[in-house]
């Protein structure tokens, strides 16, 4: 195990009807809000009306701003810094997914931050204060009510960077597993897709003697994996939402890491398909995690092997650990497949046109920079990711 | 699962020589720090000369006030009280075990509390400041690092009481695996106990649809079993100490219990032994925790049948339940019996004779109070106490 340094002050308030609390709860550290949200949804199902009536109840001035689109963009954070500083608010709070947490966290630091946001996230410039961020999830998938990360996109420059500091962890979240139930199919699998991700993006190390942190990410995963399928089928049983809702937190709040090195390669490869073609996060991944796989296994088949008998349930013969390992991915293909997901690239409406831009965006080679390889269990360059385009084109 | 609210602030820094950046962490909470430990213990090793080294560099102001016994007494809290009011003292600083840290947040409180201390122990005052609490942790056990818990003792009275409060989480905790090296093996084996008895505590439950957290429950228990064996024959052994210490951290840090009815009824009958007795209170919840089991688990066979399965790696015919069970508690009492700990009552030098007076203390009958019930999976009256520690006699 590694040295670590590990803090997650978010509180988090969970069950059902718990946004209804959000005035009381934020009071003492507000006096003007901004609402902050995607579409119209939430005016649809009540939820708008529910946190806007609680906001008053408790004496809070808010001013509101929607339209935050999946893949969150810079040019609407910059609009709502403007609207921030000019009316005065102290406090964003994202009602939504991560999309409009990350926006909301961009926000607020950008409240705090002379110079343009986008400096921060392309720069990778130090940020040590932001405002406060609370958030209604309405999406469990992206963690982000948990985190301290947040992920914009340029949408001028064809760019999806993430950036993380302790400052952007939310001071409250609310996670009311019943405002999950109209969630469409393909967005649960999307959101169950991301959240594993943050599990394997941790679980795969080459650090030794981590017991403890092995067996957690695999109680995570296989968690969400029995608890998905039953909402597959049955998208209001609120058991299964909650262990979803748990799950997505947990995965993030960074505890399951600690002593670890991560590995992130996925992430950073489908960052570069979400800034050129728009497509979920989750849907992403699905198709790249069993390609990384089975292109970086051979270099800890060790790790894999526990992977697939500890998480798949894989059995049988450990004289042919390839085997094993490849029956694990296969399940955790088998499981994308049954949560609807696309298995290739071209289902996603990717073609292999742009494959070898993305392997250099995705290595910073694109950018004239010094390549900076993808992965901590396995060095990816520019060539190995295109080979994992490839893979699962 | 339940509705919950949950806020874990504390930061914890884990690794080799961590204790060493106490001063830099610490100073722009602090400008004069209580120095509170235990024995001369912590002189002699050199941690007492790393930590004041440290202080000085930062520039902090410091006294201190050792002595801090096992069980820690009302009357060295009261002690420290006033020299903390007396000296403008702004944080504590523990160096020590659980008993230290409780101790800590016992004058913590004080120091801005209205009265005498020990009231808001036995009358459950509500308390919502305390003077900031930083710990070096020396015995990982209690899980006091990372928890908002205080247990005292007054002596005068036979009482030991624990009170809880969010605002007595610590704001730092150092925890260095190294220093655990040199405890002698009874603290190893009372420490680990402690530990998987605040899992247990949180495991057993009637709650159902828990999938998240019984899984994280079992993950740590598997870890914790595993890696006190290592260091029973090897306590030098750092790999394992980490996953030690930082088992204790996430057993007692309230994540695994969120959304749960929690039991808590070992704790209740064991503290009422430690406060006649002075036993370790590892050493008493080795000796109640199988006996406790034995006497509840038919109220909820399938729970037991989860531990001795999940947990103990029992396997065989499910079609008798009461015998996978009975051979799960076997195989967890073989463990305390492995790890050199008492297997009775009468071993730890507790007689018959106090039973009775025990079992109404502990449920609050000898101080003419309404009855008490202890626990959540059962509810245990004073002739349930009873029949336990006679069961264990």
């Amino acid at each position: 195990m590694r040295n670590f340094d590990y803090c997650a002050p978010t509180r988090f308030i969970f069950g059902r009807g718990v946004e209804k609390e959000a005035g009381a709860v934020l009071k003492p550290y507000a006096k003007k809000i901004l609402l902050h949200f995607g579409g119209q949804n939430i005016k649809r199902s009540g939820l708008y009306d529910d946190i806007t009536a609680s906001l008053k109840a408790a004496g809070l001035d808010f001013v509101e701003l929607g339209g935050v689109a999946p893949n969150p963009r810079v040019s609407l954070v910059r609009k709502g810094i403007e609207l921030c500083k000019s009316e005065g608010v102290d406090l964003i709070l994202a009602v939504g997914g991560g999309s409009v947490i990350d926006s909301s966290k961009a926000i607020a630091m950008g409240c705090l931050y002379e110079g343009d946001i986008w400096e921060v996230y392309e720069e990778s410039k130090p940020v040590s204060k932001a405002l406060p961020v609370a958030t209604v999830l309405t999406i469990p998938a992206a963690g982000s009510e948990a985190s301290g990360a947040s992920v914009i996109t340029n949408e001028e420059k064809s760019m999806k960077l993430g950036y993380t500091s302790q400052a952007l962890r939310p001071l409250v979240s609310f996670v009311d597993p019943e405002l999950f139930f109209t969630l469409p199919k393909n967005q649960i699998a999307n959101g169950v897709t991301d959240m594993m991700s943050h599990v394997f993006e941790r679980y795969f190390t080459n650090t030794v003697h981590t017991d403890l942190t092995d067996g957690l990410c695999e109680a995570v995963l296989k968690t969400i994996m029995k608890n998905a399928l039953i909402l597959a089928g049955d998208p209001h049983n609120y058991d299964a939402w909650c262990e979803i809702g748990y799950s997505g937190t947990v995965a993030h709040i960074d505890m399951l890491g600690m002593g670890r090195e991560e590995d992130w390669a996925c992430h950073g490869m489908e960052h570069e398909l979400s800034a050129i073609y728009d497509v979920a996060h989750g849907a992403g991944l699905a198709v790249l995690t069993p390609g990384w796989m089975r292109y970086v296994y051979k270099d800890n088949i060790n790790m894999f092997v526990q992977f697939a008998v500890n998480i798949m349930g894989v059995s049988g013969s450990f004289r042919d650990p390839d085997a094993i390992v490849l029956e694990g991915i296969t399940r955790l293909e088998d499981f994308f497949s049954k949560m609807g997901l696309a298995a290739s690239l071209s289902e996603l409406g990717i073609g292999e046109e742009t494959f070898e831009q993305m392997a250099k965006k995705a290595t910073g080679v694109a950018y004239g920079m010094e390549e900076q390889a993808l992965g901590g269990l396995k060095k990816l360059y520019w060539q190995d990711v295109l080979a994992i385009y490839k893979l699962v084109k």
